[in-house]
């Protein structure tokens, strides 16, 4: 035992990504001191995500006053990884834990997010990865497209930066001032909702609520998108009605489309590109994964079979450690080659989720215990 | 891997040992079909005891005509092993389920057990291995002392074969007639309870009722073993009031000390005797064990612990598929190398007991799919 690439999924509401992977590391130096670990904790694009690639893949953290969900200044950060890739978690400057006890989606606004993205620009960043989630906005992306030149007018030829509250004032926008660098720029969006812009199941509906919105507020909210929408295909040119995580991060993601020509992308396929996994995983003799739940019901975006598939290709077994393991066979296909579960009695998990920490750490250490006496 | 020793327990109330052999067997094959496989179903004394034996060592399965527990005719059988070694499980022709919807352990007899031991010195075997439990009687074995010779007399100097509700009125024992060659036999009783002969924790209060005696006569039967026990210290000298698993097999565990002079072991150690388990894992590269339930609370007398500890010495890695598994941590100085659990999900063990079978597989085939790709 050599090398090992740790690379698993957070446990949702128990164990984070990087917790997991410290556990994972520690299990296996203990029972081999000299293998080489290499650890990614696997951001998904909320809180945390510029902390992820770091780890993953070195770099420095900058951090830049910019504008907060109130255009307030703050100082907010994001990541220059050493390919001067810039990864920038959109909740650092537009996040939900930032207005506590104020939270208003009609007036919050993305600004700071464009800020970052002009500051990675400035610092020679030719690619950025801006990862959605956690947002405290419902602006569609509007505010950051405004702090790098966009510029929108009302009716009346007013120019506004507009807000979940005033999207649908807006008559005409401009894309002719636009940051020339951003424009050139690569710009990838982290996103693992499939939701779209507005509708029933859209920004407004599904995730106003939770960020301050009464009844009213979200039709409002809902309204105004949705003529924000038709505005873009008539100002643009470009059809955000109807894409796949459009809604994501109070419509964001359709506002990278429509503004920043982005791809949107699962957060696990964005991670595998970036810290550039088909290299790192090169030599090794085994690639640990895991999520808290796995099952047949859908396997898509799945972090397990994301690695699966890449593994596959270069021939190197991955382990799976997870909660709940059910009816697992497709996974032996994708280039899984086995699933352990941390469920070590049979209890409810309301009672054992407070014990998901050991768990983890005994199942890896009779993972590594087997491993061991196989290996000799 | 060349060679795999498998040994489990029964999961109580879910697998049987022969089941378990099964499963892990075909799971070890699937991935390494060239490995050779012993299977040692692990005996416990009841029902099965002998099949278990028969899997493990070879030999033959005698059936013999004997008393049932109602002195009525029955066949019965036992085991030859290869080495003349006799392996007999009293529940054969005293067991429950012979006497369905007439219980009553105030009348019944192990006299039968008796004849399959003088049917085993007939054929030759100086050892024979005895296993108690799931019986119906209550006659701390006087039947089957009775069988072989040994003479009990009432205060009147009548002969009798005492019952559960006879023997507080022997008087008087004679050995003198007893079979010579199971006098010098060897004879090993199987025994994986600890109460005592009687008293409050002994054979008539703890499994009287479950044999069919009511409240009186759970009394009357436990003042019978009393009187019983202080009539063998003063005609045979031997004070079986106290012996730990005395109260086996209702009373049989005392009875087998003071009449055949054997000793009571725990399953476990028998078996591992008897299907000469140091043997059997020369040259195994790994034995698989397990048991339904493991933790800390006690490691007395556990499957898995035998084992560990025999292994250890020949230095076998062992490792242990089990139901539970809490805190485990003691077993690893015991010869253990790595404890995997059944459980896939958090569910209440009612709600997943019956996916026994199921989790079992996948387990076997997970554990198995790490060997393979760790071991190539």
């Amino acid at each position: 035992m050599k090398k090992v690439v740790l690379i698993p999924d957070s446990f949702k509401g128990t164990l984070s990504s990087a917790q997991i992977c410290d556990i994972m590391e520690q299990n296996v130096k203990k029972h081999f001191p000299e293998c080489e670990v290499v650890k990614i904790p696997v951001a998904d694009g909320g809180e945390g995500s510029v902390n992820c690639f770091l780890t993953a893949a070195g770099g420095e953290k900058r951090k830049v006053i910019v504008k907060n969900p109130y255009m307030e200044d703050m100082e907010a950060f994001y990541g220059i990884l050493p390919d001067k890739t810039a990864v920038i978690e959109m909740a650092a400057c537009a996040g939900l834990p930032l207005v506590e006890n104020r939270q208003n989606p009609e007036v919050t606004t993305t600004y700071g997010v464009g800020q970052l993205m002009l500051d990675a620009v400035e610092h020679g960043c030719k690619k950025i990865v801006v990862g959605l989630g956690g947002s405290c906005t419902n602006d569609a992306g509007a505010g950051a497209a405004a702090a790098v030149g966009v510029e929108f007018f009302d009716k009346d030829g007013e120019k506004l930066i507009p807000t979940g509250g005033t999207l649908g004032k807006v008559a005409k926008i401009s894309m002719e001032n636009m940051d020339e660098r951003i424009k050139s720029a690569q710009i990838i969006t982290m996103c693992d909702i499939d939701n779209p812009m507005y509708g029933k199941s859209g920004a407004a509906y599904i995730f106003g609520p939770q960020k301050g919105a009464d009844d009213e507020m979200v039709q409002q909210l809902d309204a105004n998108l949705r003529k924000f929408a038709e505005r873009i295909q008539t100002e643009i040119g470009k059809d955000i009605s109807n894409i796949h995580g459009g809604g994501a991060a109070g419509a964001m993601g359709a506002g990278m489309v429509a503004f920043f020509d982005s791809k949107l992308q699962m957060g696990i396929e964005t991670v595998l590109d970036i810290v550039k996994f088909d290299e790192l995983i090169q030599g090794a003799d085994l690639i640990f994964t895991g999520e808290g739940k796995m099952d047949s019901q859908s396997l898509r975006g799945k972090v397990v079979i994301g690695v699966g598939k890449r593994a596959k290709r270069q021939d190197v077994p991955v382990v799976v450690v997870t909660g709940d393991a059910e009816e697992v066979e497709d996974a032996y296909d994708m280039g899984i080659s086995a699933v352990f579960s941390t469920n070590r009695v049979a209890r409810d998990f309301s009672v054992i989720r407070y014990k998901s920490k050991e768990y983890m750490e005994v199942t890896m250490d009779n993972i590594m215990r087997l491993i061991k006496i196989v290996n000799k």
